[in-house]
């Protein structure tokens, strides 16, 4: 029988989407399992595989299935392997050969994995606004940052397997914030979802300034988004501030690959409308003059959800 | 008759560089053309050509030449042209369709044409430290500081041909140095032949530490690099300095590439036991762990005149 159809799954911290999906980039039957709080890999990949199974079942396409594409984080596309993910219990602390054990609980069926922000790349690629672009460059702006590099087509994966980390490059060289990496400054610890909250709650500690985030316990970048659509100043600066970091950020990234465009995509870009203009400012500021006003920031158009699990499966056309 | 050889150019701002070249890499025939003052770009193609045509027939290797591979600053490889090199005064104010112009002048012998730094990266990988790797990025470090980042196997040029201006990116954030390319605080303001000088100057303005600099009228780069030679603390921290800064901007194109090795060359890498330690160690401090002490940082061992002609060369083979 012909493999027509591929599965694409996207693994996360709290939750892991699968998906059927055709040719066209049609997602014909999806599922999501739950993270399971197991740290044994055996547990979460069998678990993981009958979930695989019963949706291919469900979808009616046993037997046409060419191949699995995985997106996780640490993901290493050239050896399979999940390596010190902070966020998966189960390949925290180690090498989990991923690929192998995955095709092995699914009969057979090859698997290519790769990192979550490549997987959102090759998607974006295929089916999004990169559509026909040889050389872009995708940044993930969520919980943290994650970058998937594309040069000619063709994901960069480096030496290693591990290119593409621009999450941890220098925003602020020196006397930077904590990142969650060990290091200091990187732009992750500036621009994500928990940079910006932290820029929320610093300034307001610094000031006397009035906002109505002062009235929150806890505030999260969704909250400050709240306050800026509502006119709150201080907000509104926050993603000035943000954009102006993540803009010179691009300037530098422009310099490397010369890309087309940059696309961002995830949970913080879609404070659009109070990121896209100090980011472009600051991308324009900061770049050579044969650069200026050359490379577009584009926002992702591609359903979060489904994202994820079209940039997975396509990689698994290439199997 | 078999095309067995091949002409690389250097241009430079001070001189151009020629050479007939064999396939193993050997510079068969040399000279050097003083640079003109003419801005007609067509008079400073003839002249070259006819240092070509003359050089070719010193060898003796009329018709067997396969094609001429040129690196110039501000080259393009995809359009053949090169434009607003400000060192270039024939193409300091537009564009000249170099490759075409020279393959006329010398009777249609294919041309190739690139920046000086991916010519210097091609010829590396061709014949130098970098033989056999398939990623590394080779930083020059001269008056100014260029690069050429290797991919695959193959030069990155990007979708407009001018990928690895990583010169100008940020190695100083906010209020750094006035770079000559307009904008402040860029790589090689700071780790270039000038930058060295001038970190120096600034230095010794700036305090009264003794220092045997303090001699001299208009200190240059090499000049630093003497008294550092002969135990002058300030001279030897002005290296340090330099180092710490390259190897800071280092981790940042590691984790964008994730190259086997960082090559070095140009005028200031001769200052390499200088150098070599504090770029190393700010370079590891810089990465994420996966990369720490895993990316090593070579020093060209081409002769820097031969590296040019080399390189350029080698370009010529894939016409």
């Amino acid at each position: 029988m012909a493999k027509d159809f591929v599965v694409g799954i996207d693994i996360g911290g709290q939750s892991t989407k699968l998906g059927v999906v055709d040719a066209r980039g049609e997602v014909l039957a999806q599922s999501v399992i739950k993270a399971n709080p197991s740290d044994d890999a055996k547990v979460i990949i069998d678990e993981l595989a009958a979930g695989v199974k019963s949706l291919i079942t469900s979808a009616g396409k046993e037997d046409q299935i060419r191949g699995i594409g995985v997106g996780a984080p640490n993901g290493n596309y050239y050896t399979g392997s999940i390596a010190f993910a902070p966020n998966l219990p189960w390949a925290a602390n180690g090498e989990v050969p991923f690929a192998k054990m995955l095709s092995e609980s699914c009969g057979g069926i090859p698997v290519a994995l790769t990192n979550d922000a490549n997987a959102a790349a090759v998607g974006e690629m295929t089916y999004g606004v990169a559509k026909g672009m040889k050389h872009f460059i995708m940044i993930t702006l969520g919980t943290g940052v994650g970058s998937g590099i594309v040069i000619d087509g063709k994901v960069l994966y480096g030496s290693d397997g591990f290119a593409g980390e621009l999450g941890h490059t220098a925003a602020v060289r020196h006397n930077g914030r904590a990142c969650n990496c060990g290091k200091s400054g990187c732009l992750e610890a500036y621009c994500s979802a928990i940079g910006v909250a932290r820029t929320a709650r610093e300034w307001l500690e610094a000031s006397d300034e009035p906002s109505q985030l002062r009235l929150l316990d806890n505030i999260t970048s969704k909250d400050v988004y709240e306050a800026a659509k509502e006119g709150d100043a201080l907000a509104k600066r926050v993603f000035e501030f943000t954009g102006r970091l993540l803009g010179e950020s691009l300037a530098d990234f422009v310099a490397f690959s010369a890309p087309e465009a940059i696309v961002l995509f995830g949970g913080l870009a879609r404070a659009k409308e109070f990121l896209y203009e100090p980011t472009l400012k600051a991308m324009n500021d900061n770049v050579l003059p044969l650069w200026k006003n050359k490379v577009r920031i584009l926002f992702s158009q591609l359903k979060e959800s489904d994202a994820a699990i079209l940039g997975a499966s396509a990689l698994a056309w290439e199997l």
